[in-house]
Parts: structure tokens; C-alpha cells; sequence
């Protein structure tokens, strides 16, 4: 398998991108292409040590900036390390991408460049979280901020397969997150999605639960959780700032006096691994699903650890061939 | 100032409405009418030794409970403790409601019994949660599953004015919750609500600070968060969610083994005291913006001490007067 890393992408690159892909490399095997510039990607693998690592360079010599628009870049900057990685991805070079890059300019490659399988009307952008009893898969969690009943059916079950293939989920629970969970909550684009969700489930396509609260997604009441990208933004922010407040107030209070420090180093090992279960830099990535080859987008503020992870997740998307099974169940999942 | 308190509200009525009303007399001084089965709460307050307090009964035989239809129980039960609470506050026979019953009842009953401020298009309820830096006022939380952009305009103004009048903030700083904080972000209902918000904050008739993320919310970025029902439900019960997520998590971390339960030691206090926080017995309550009386909804699960921060927060809210402020600026808060 061939992984092609947009080198230049995200707030760390191109080091974390190249010391990423290194750690990769050497821990799972595979090829790599990094796509940037090529004169300074070569000096960072030198450093690296990485001569016998299967790891090649594109050259690319422009860069995708935050200034630039995300709509418009890749028509713009033609020779950008996004636009070419898509390219490559497009034309076959590859057989993944990785990028950490701007959120709507990757959207717009995977859709424009790369190209939606037939018959899927919109990508979504899962996110992975931690729950009290394993992980949840929450989409879509922002690449679409206005929806159709029927892109919530195909978020639920592109979930479902992801959530089958990639983490190993047996029957993937779908829940619909709703602001209540009797049958008749919601806006009209919750009761018509339920009303196809439900159908869906009746039928056996998919393992449908019902309605699903906000209080519900950590808690580990369903694999799936489908929602437009608008509220699964909010939701996913609100967890990472309720996470942020609940882990600043928990420091206070371990820095309160003398007593609470001495408490501290008797559980400091224990602490620091919950709350790394928190952390973005061990989720690595996800994929744009929907999309007719593997896309995988890493945290901007990504580290190298966190590309390692992304790459990690993107080999296994690869080999659970995600793509493939929804292109075989598509007539299930269209109206 | 008469406070009537609907005695059989509640998932710990009617013991926890009077002990809660018990100690509000205790210690706020004021007068208070328990609206319930007389018997029962006669012996409840005898218990209590209260034959001293301001604290009155008034007799309704019927009780709504969590198998009524709550657009319908008020008429299909006029003798409830609800309707008959509901009237007297309508009847002027006390300056403010507070009930622990079920919030779409109450909504009902606030909206057509005791009527909305002329020009206010829907009652919000709000929610305060606590930030890095204070409080902050989610609005609306949960009442309005559909808005349109004057609603959140209305919201914006009423979340003000209940931040100035009854929590103390001088200037509050409005936010609306969007899908990233750039002026073009959202969808149609964000996108119309941002320019009203934007002509209002630019006449300097709130204090308009822009779009804020999920994440900003519990960082104290605003003091009001603007959005509507379906939003502000999922957003509050995430963090629910997250909260007790991350509590069961850091409760595991130090029963982990002997040290760790050692450790746990040293930080008890503290760590108790920031998980109140967190606690909705603390807060006590929230009013129905923009009813023409003052109506609390206290939460469901409430015990006596929520109960009696519901009723000290009523008592804010009489003396703070916010009806009278909305009834006197509803010129500036309308399109």
C-alpha cells in the first residue's frame, strides 16, 4: 500500500508531517510519498535518518495557506502540495491521502479532484470519540452544515460500515441525536431522517436504536451518531471546551495547597493516561466518507504522533476497503 | 412578596417542595402559598415544625404526572396543582410560580395561562452554566425546537437583560453559537440572525460580541449564548453528558489501587466542591423569559436544597424586575 502525506499541511509541517510519517514507516511498513517542497523535505528525512525507509518525495512548490479560500485554492495553487497530493490520489499513485490541511479546501478536493462514489449525495467527515464504554463514531461532525433527511440516512450508514470495518464494531448501533428521545421530537429534518432511519431498521439495514440526547453521546448508548454537520460541529466544540473547563478546574484543584500536591503524585500516572483518552493526538484523523478513494484529514495542530495515528487509521481504512462497501450497498442507502 | 410553589411537582414531590420551601422561608424570609393535596402537605409541614413560617396552603386534588399529554393537561386537569398554580400567578394572588414539573406543562401553561409580554414572539428558557471565568446564560435551552431569526433577537435582548438585572453582569456580552466565528459561518437561520444581532450591537442596544464556538462557551468568551431550542438542548445535555463522562473517568483514576485511594485523601475537599459546580442543585432553576409574570421551572429531579436555590433565585428575579425591562425596551427588540 501507498500513502501519499501532504507535507506542507497543518500548523507544524512540514516537521511533524515528516517525523509522523517516519515513526509510521518504521512501525508499520508500507510506502510513503511526501508531497512539498522537495529540497526542504529531503533535508528533514536526512536528519531523520530515514534512508532505507520506503519513503519518496514529490515535489510540490507552493503551499496552502489560512489566508487562502478554501472553495478556490486548489484551482488557484495548481502546484500546491494539496492540489498535487489530490492529484496523485485521483490519477491512482497512491492508494491514500493524508493531509492535515484546511478543512474546505480538503472537502473540496475529495469532492471536485477526487470525486463522491455514485450515487452518495454528500461526504461526511466523521469524528471518533471516546465514550464510557468504548468509541463512538460522531456524523457527521461539520462538512455539511445544511442537510437532507436522506444525507442522514447515508451519514448512518456509512457510519455503520465504518464503524464494522475499521474499529471492529459487530452490529454497529445508530442512534439519531435529537432533543429528546420519544419517536415525535425534533425539527422536521429530524422526524422525516427518523422516519427513514426507522424504515431502515425495520428492514435490517441497519441497527437503528432511536433517538438518541446529547447526554447520551459519551455515555455509550449507540456506535453511530448521526446528525447534520451543523450540530455535530457544535456538539464536538462543546465537548472539547466542557473537556477543557472539567481539566482546568481538576489542576486547581490539584494545586490548591501543599495537601493537594502531595495528592497529586499518588495518582499522577493514572491522570495523565484518562486524560489522554481526551486527546485529539490519539485519535489521529478520519476519513471523508462518501468520497471514491481514502481521504484522510488530520488535525491542524496535528504533532507527529498524532500524523503517526492519522496514518495508522488510514491503513486500516484501507484494508477494511470501506470504499468498496459502500459502493456494493448503495442501493440501500438512496431514496 | 408571595411566592405559590406547585407542592406535586416534581420526581420528589411533594416532600422536597416543602422541606425546600421550609428552609427558603428560614432563611430569605417572604411569603409562600404550597399548592397541593392539603392533608398531605399539612402533615409535611407539621413535621417540618413550620407553624411559625409565612407558609400557607392551598388545596388542589389532582396532580400531573409524567403520563399526561403536557399541551393538554391543564385544560384536561383544571384542578391540578399546576393549573390551580398557574391561575393564582395569572390572578395576581402572588408575585412569582415555581414548579418542578414537566417543562412543556409549564411552558403551556405560562404561555396560556399567564400569557407572554406583548411583542414577544416565544418564551425562552434559559440555563445558566458555569464558565473558566463566571457564568454564562445558554438561551434558549430547550423550549423552542424551531426559531427564526427574530426569535434569537429576542432571546439575545431577554439573555441580557436577565444577566444585567438578576446575575450582575454591567455590559453582558451576547455570543451567537455557530459552526466557527467567521461573520459568514452558519445556516440560513445563523446567517439572518447574525445581521440582526450585528445591526443591534452596532446601535449599541446589546452587547453583540459575534459568532462563538461550542468550545467557547465554558471558557467565558460571552455571557449570553444565543440559539435556538433543538441547539441549546443537545449543547446542554453534551456537556451533561461530558461532565459525568469525565467524573466516572476521574473517579476511576483514583480507585485504581491503594495509592491512588490515598491520593484521593489529600484532594477531598476540594475536589467535592469543584464537582458541585458541576451540580444542578446549585443552580436551582430557570424562569420563562418573556412571560409576563414570573414563572421557575426548577429541575425535575430537584431535592429541597435545589428547590430552595429555585426559590432564591425566583426572589432575584421579582426584585430584579426583568419583565418590567423587556416590557419597557420590546420596541428595540422587534424587526
Amino acid at each position: 500500500m501507498k500513502l501519499i502525506i501532504d507535507a506542507m499541511s497543518g500548523d507544524n509541517a512540514p516537521q511533524a508531517l515528516v517525523s509522523g510519517c517516519v515513526m509510521a514507516a518504521k512501525e508499520f511498513g508500507q510506502e510513503y510519498v511526501l508531497v512539498g517542497q522537495e529540497d526542504i523535505l529531503r533535508d528533514l528525512l536526512n536528519k531523520e535518518g530515514a534512508e532505507n525507509l520506503p519513503i519518496t518525495i514529490r515535489n510540490a512548490t507552493e503551499v496552502v495557506d489560512m489566508h487562502d479560500d478554501p472553495a478556490r485554492v486548489l484551482r488557484r495553487k495548481k502546484d500546491s502540495s494539496m492540489a498535487v497530493a489530490f492529484r496523485m490520489l485521483a490519477e491512482g499513485e497512491g492508494d491514500a491521502l493524508v493531509s492535515a490541511g484546511n478543512t474546505g479546501a480538503q472537502l473540496s478536493g475529495a469532492t471536485l479532484i477526487v470525486k463522491r462514489i455514485r450515487g452518495i449525495r454528500r461526504a461526511a467527515l466523521p469524528t471518533l470519540l471516546p465514550t464510557k464504554t468504548g468509541k463512538v463514531l460522531l456524523i457527521d461532525s461539520g462538512a455539511n452544515t445544511e442537510c437532507t433527511p436522506e444525507y442522514l440516512l447515508q451519514f448512518a450508514f456509512m457510519g455503520s460500515f465504518y464503524m464494522q470495518k475499521v474499529v471492529g464494531v459487530d452490529k454497529p448501533r445508530v442512534g439519531l441525536i435529537n432533543n429528546g428521545t420519544e419517536d415525535t421530537k425534533g425539527d422536521p429534518l429530524r422526524k422525516e431522517a427518523y422516519a427513514l432511519l426507522k424504515q431502515a431498521g425495520d428492514e435490517g439495514r441497519i441497527h437503528f436504536v432511536g433517538n438518541v440526547e446529547g447526554s447520551d453521546i459519551m455515555l455509550g448508548t449507540c456506535d453511530v451518531a448521526v446528525t447534520d454537520g451543523f450540530t455535530g460541529n457544535v456538539v464536538l466544540k462543546t465537548i472539547e471546551g466542557a473537556a477543557k473547563f472539567l481539566g482546568s478546574g481538576i489542576k486547581k484543584v490539584f494545586l490548591t495547597n501543599t495537601r493537594t500536591k502531595l495528592g497529586y503524585l499518588f495518582v499522577k500516572p493514572q491522570l495523565k493516561s484518562f486524560m489522554a483518552v481526551m486527546d485529539s493526538s490519539e485519535v489521529g484523523g478520519a476519513p471523508f466518507l462518501g468520497v471514491s478513494k481514502p481521504v484522510f484529514k488530520a488535525h491542524g495542530s496535528s504533532d507527529a504522533r498524532a500524523i503517526r495515528s492519522a496514518v495508522m487509521q488510514a491503513i486500516r481504512y484501507v484494508e477494511g476497503d470501506v470504499v468498496k462497501t459502500i459502493q456494493e450497498n448503495i442501493d440501500q442507502m438512496t431514496i
